[in-house]
């Protein structure tokens, strides 16, 4: 079990803390406590080994493909966490003997990991342990560790301890080893080599040791196997109550990195590199290098994004900066080529690849606060579109059609073909994503448009966003199919974001917003051939905009939108409302998600009204202005009771709509079940990695539900509704180039403008402001919340 | 620790066992209590995992290269063996709670793997458990495994069991995934395809459960993840002290085997095929399939095998069924086109590649016993010419240059280049057998000789054995150098027998045999051109024996054959006598083998008077009436103290030496060593598997050494010195074809001939005597044995 509130002073609610080892849930805190910079994550894997664990770093972008009929993934590089301790030649092991003390934490403010043991060995003799880690926001390529033992009567210590390239991804071998080599006696390297993608990877790690703060000589032997260089410390002679410290500091390099692309570039050159940074990391030693990093931290996140919370009992403020943390260590924020993964770089589910999650889920947060990473995530987009075009090309249509799973540039679709058992055939279900789960083409249209109104970033738009806007509303109009007798053009064949629904005609969701996406196509090419001739003139000879165009006009007003029946409620798909409807009490009650599969398969779920996830909803939410309130209650009462949130992506979309519906209490109670579906008491929900899109959600939940912040129609809405458990909100967003930084409490709306540009607009409950410098408006008294 | 008296009444002597279980020495057990039938061999490990262990299975000639900087190696199959048991929610683990009772034995007379434990979980609840296991003799492709549980208390028992291909070979996976399928919701199903050499792998494994001997159903869920393949039998209420019985049963076929070789092969044929064996072995059940299989070990090994040793506490008479046991679960006697592995098929030492070691010290235990496995051995040989031609061309020289190591038929030399860190430069050091170890071209030419000279198999001979004889002749006199300040042809830069001298010129034991091949060869030559002049002329159009011929003639008495010193010293190589002498006493005591390297590396090795093993002692082994007792004596006396038999095929060469030379005290200390190089208190030697070269010495020990039997130019010599321990010996021999068997007491050797065969003559204490039957001899009481 996690424990919230153990931070004290300063760290108060900054830290994620386990009080009890609990070797049958390791991959719990193993995602949950992951480190990272965005340039690589690793698994928050304790030194010593246990049955159960999985030990992952990655490199985020490295992507990889075993065989012809896998899809790529991000390798499991070579492993520089584990360490092997033996005291008078018991092995450290904490499921052996006793434990006296044990507290693991995650400190958000510094981002450190830090286990405290007080372990007494299955003979009797008793040792305290603290380990220290972290992954350098100051220096990506750099991972230290810091162990202090002090053992409470004289021992002799063995330490194994190196650099294991044993590791794999769920058995799959990434790499082709290279080689194995000791410098100066003290420099540990291997080099790896991916099989397919063929990117270099070179690790290097030193070892120091200190008795009272100073610096002793360790002997060790060198010992290489396959894969593996160590050093093995075989007789450490340890007095008593006197502590002995142990730092390790490892570096890691690949030549796919961005400062590794030059010309010249040489496997030799690397390895050089990469030994000289881990030589200055080393004679700066642990504690300087954790200064930088930490220092890193506060500046560029704690100072400039922390997101107040008060009034409950402190969970929620650790609820959202916990979002805050992993959004800031699983994005690849240094490098325009790479992009979040739906685990991040905290496990290998998803195999680091990209989804809607991205642009629905994420972007939101770093377009609202720091809208260079929300451009880099959008330029890689960019960067992705001749996989778009291939993926169009060979399904015959024309423009971008973006991949369900994107990986790197080339790479185009990535969504595996087959998944889980089906139950009742015994095979493997056939995953139809990658085919037709396509609304992830206006997804993409969609939040560049957001980043673009929101951040009125031109420049962005000119050099991509028009293009990417443009390209997949081509796409759209070739995909739409004309069905003669309702003379008018339909969407089949697909999947909603609902996943539960499988090759279904006209899901509302993908049908609203393809119309969305071409109609919006319209408006700008019709503006670019009159403000910017030049750039239309480029776009049109890559797209054939005049001909694209007379299409679009030709479909747009023939493009079928379900309509809302009489009682309100929005069809999800032609089929939905005529399924069969079941008594879903024992899965709407279910301890893990998808408990339904242990009954049905999915070709019989097709067949049930029964929705893994928000889709009406998030159509509400995106084009929350096509739709008025009654509809949404209605559609809400309809949907929801046959949703089973299945998916992380649906709680925190259903908390905003409750919060915009003023059902604030719904709203915090959506809010704190989406805030615990990692931080929650479920031990194994996390253990393929965190659920990135369901931390975007945490901070959607907070700033666009809570903090009512919303961009309508190019213009920012503020209708804040505070839960009756917080005192006070406050967060600062970014709009149009300028800082405001916003308090919420129960009477009042504060809003500071830091930056000094323009003066910012926005609505509030209907009604026009701008700020000057600061604006306080007096909140009215929220309505009666009962239904 | 092992312990080795714990089979009662007829298993006395029968059984290995284990009576405290230690997490960190698992590999020890999961080697020498491996099970295996030449087709298949698996470690013994438990069913639930821990920390450290390695779960290997393999299967025999199913070689593959992950990649190009990588040698061939035998694939770790997926894993049928692993089995996680749940209590009330609690992993039975037996490093946590208490254990009541804990055995763990490998029943070598019925080839069967026994577990015993009485564990008291964390919480206080207590269960006894039966694991029961077998790899059938009888069934090739079957594994069987028993558990009977039998709680203490009412519980809720979990158990998640299936087919698991994340298993990999240190890291290495050798495997393209392929299909999971359930079928007829009972019978689980894994496809594999190694990535390289493509050989398809099919898997197969079914659950039946049993209350009181009645078979019950249990519900479980079936689970895939990627190379995974389990049921989840979640909840299965068991009541106190009701013994509940789970059986598993799998199947293991691959397209390899050789009754796949059919031109109408498919995937979908081996599927069905392998599905229907494991349906009929379901059916029968595994007391059964068990029944079937030990019936076999009883027909084939133990009632045809059996050697009996009286007198010591047992433990000899268990080493010696030790040997047997191994020697029959590692060798692939089923299929001509494989041969044995260093580690046998019980670990990943080596990789499953074949070395000397058959020739020299397995293959006599074949010839011996039995003779179609001995002959299928060499056939291997035979077959793998192409290589030992391409090596022999690659390297500028003619005929069959055999590969130091060996794997699939076609893969020539297969040594990897880079083994174990160099402590000096940091470095891994290069391997230089596969390069310059050439002695193995004559160990198979000498292996050859003496399996015709045993079995008179003239049909082997005219088949293969006459051109394995001449083709390695034409290797070695292609090989010679002319030294033209001696006037003599030398052979240089090579590694011996002995591999802490490398790059030596003149190893005696090279250029001996070398010399034995050639004139062995010249010899054939003559005979065959003479009296088989249809197969002469079928071998002359192979390698042109004239020119050949002409070329023996010519350097044969020119080859230089080192002489030995005043002092009787053979010298190993031109330089060994002039190198460093230093106090090896420390690493004579060394507690694990290779401690040399702990303090020199191996260019500092090679120029210290050091040997890992025997080298000029084996030449006196194979040619032993080349060289008096004096010589023998003068060089032991020499070479014993400078040798740290840090090689397993070291110590029974010294022992049948020794007790050649009437030393049967040393020779019985010997002997005492190599029966525990696996089965011995050290209890890290056999991690990496099995020793099987030092299995064989076993035996040689036994027969060629105390047995006194040898093969003298063509002649039987039996000379037996029992050890003062023993009482009595039986052991059977082939002659011939015919079976002799041999009981030597104190005072007497009795052999009786049991095939009514030409009666066969043999010499002993220098008399010929010819057995008509039976035949009695009284024995001279034995001289002094101190020197």
């Amino acid at each position: 079990m996690m424990n919230y509130s153990t931070g004290q002073a300063e760290y108060k609610n900054w830290c994620v803390a386990e009080e009890r080892f609990d070797s049958q849930f390791l991959g719990k805190a193993e995602a949950i406590f992951s480190l990272g910079n965005g340039y690589m994550g690793a698994r928050s894997t304790t030194e010593e080994r246990y049955v159960g664990e999985v030990r992952n770093t990655f490199v985020a972008g490295t992507f990889n493909r075993f065989a012809e009929n896998e899809v790529t993934e991000l390798p499991n590089v070579a492993d520089v966490i584990a360490m092997e301790f033996f005291f008078n030649g018991t092995r450290f092991d904490l499921t052996l003997g006793k434990i006296h003390h044990y507290k693991r934490q995650l400190d958000l403010k510094r981002a450190e990991l830090v286990r405290e043991v007080d372990w007494e060995a299955p003979t009797g003799e008793r040792y305290v342990l603290e380990f220290r880690r972290f992954v350098s926001l100051a220096d990506r390529h750099l991972v230290g560790q810091r162990i202090t033992i002090t053992p409470l009567q004289e021992t002799t210590l063995r330490v194994i301890s190196g650099i294991n390239g044993q590791v794999t991804n769920s058995g799959v071998q990434h790499f082709i080893e290279g080689e194995k080599r000791l410098y100066e006696e003290v420099y540990l390297q291997q080099v790896q080599k991916t099989t397919e993608s063929k990117i270099d990877f070179v690790l290097n790690t030193t070892h120091r040791f200190m008795k009272q703060d100073t610096p002793v000589q360790v002997k060790g032997l060198i010992q290489m196997d396959r894969r593996k260089i160590v050093y093995d410390f075989k007789q450490i002679a340890l007095q008593a109550n006197e502590p002995f410290v142990i730092e390790k500091l490892s570096t890691i390099h690949t030549s796919r990195d961005n400062d590794q692309r030059q010309a010249d570039y040489t496997l030799e050159s690397l390895r050089e590199e990469s030994l000289t940074e881990l030589k200055e990391a080393a004679a700066a030693g642990y504690e300087a290098k954790f200064h930088q990093h930490s220092a890193e931290w506060d500046q560029r996140i704690w100072s400039a994004l922390d997101i107040e919370i008060e009034g409950d009992d402190g969970f929620d403020q650790l609820a959202i900066r916990f979002a805050q943390y992993h959004m800031t260590v699983m994005t690849p924020a240094h490098d325009h080529r790479m992009n979040i993964g739906a685990k991040g770089l905290s496990g290998e589910g998803y195999k680091g690849h990209t989804f809607w999650d991205t642009e629905i889920f994420l972007l939101p947060y770093f377009i609202y606060t720091q809208p260079k990473v929300a451009k880099s995530l959008l330029e890689y987009r960019y960067q992705t579109l001749p996989g778009a075009h291939r993926k169009a090309l060979e399904n015959g249509y024309e423009g971008a059609m973006f991949p369900w799973e994107s990986a790197w540039l080339e790479d185009g679709e990535v969504t595996p073909v087959y998944g889980a058992a089906d139950i009742v055939t015994g095979t493997a279900t056939k995953i139809w994503s990658g085919f037709i789960e396509q609304h992830i083409t206006s997804d993409v249209a969609f939040a560049t448009w957001q980043y673009y109104q929101i951040t009125g970033d031109e420049t962005f738009m000119e050099e991509s966003g028009y293009e990417l806007i443009l390209d997949t509303a081509k796409f759209w109009s070739s995909r739409l199919e004309w069905n003669d007798a309702a003379k008018q053009y339909h969407i089949n064949q697909v999947i909603g974001p609902d996943e539960y629904k499988e090759h279904v005609n006209n899901n509302a969701f993908t049908n609203y917003t393809a119309h969305w996406n071409i109609q919006k196509a319209m408006e700008y090419k019709t503006v670019l051939e009159q403000t910017k001739p030049a750039l239309y003139e480029r776009l049109d000879e890559k797209m054939n905009l005049a001909k694209a165009f007379a299409k679009w006009e030709e479909c747009l007003p023939l493009l079928y939108l379900p309509a809302i029946r009489e009682d309100g409620v929005l069809p999800q798909d032609d089929t939905y409302l005529s399924k069969e409807i079941i008594d879903l009490t024992k899965y709407k009650q279910q301890t893990h998600v998808g408990s339904l599969f242990e009954d049905y398969n999915l070709e019989q779920v097709n067949e049930i009204q029964v929705s893994k996830q928000a889709d009406v909803m998030i159509l509400f939410y995106l084009l929350e202005d096509l739709f008025d309130q009654k509809t949404k209650q209605a559609n809400w009462s309809y949907y929801e009771p046959k949703t089973l949130h299945d998916s992380s992506l649906s709680l925190s979309t259903h908390c905003v709509l409750a919060s915009d519906m003023g059902e604030t209490d719904l709203a915090y109670d959506l809010f704190s079940r989406a805030a615990r579906i990692d931080l929650g008491p479920n031990m194994k929900t996390s253990d393929h990695g965190i659920h990135a899109a369901s931390l975007g959600g945490i901070w959607q939940s907070v700033v666009n539900g809570f903090g009512g912040v919303r961009m309508l129609n190019g213009q920012l809405r503020i209708n804040p509704r505070l839960p009756k458990a917080w005192d006070r909100l406050a967060f600062p967003i970014h709009w149009q180039g300028e800082r405001l930084e916003c308090t919420v409490t129960r009477d009042t709306l504060d809003i500071k403008q830091v930056t000094g540009g323009q003066p910012v607009s926005f609505t509030h409950d209907g009604n026009l402001y701008t700020i000057e410098r600061e604006i306080q408006l007096t909140l009215q008294p929220q309505v009666s919340e009962t239904r």
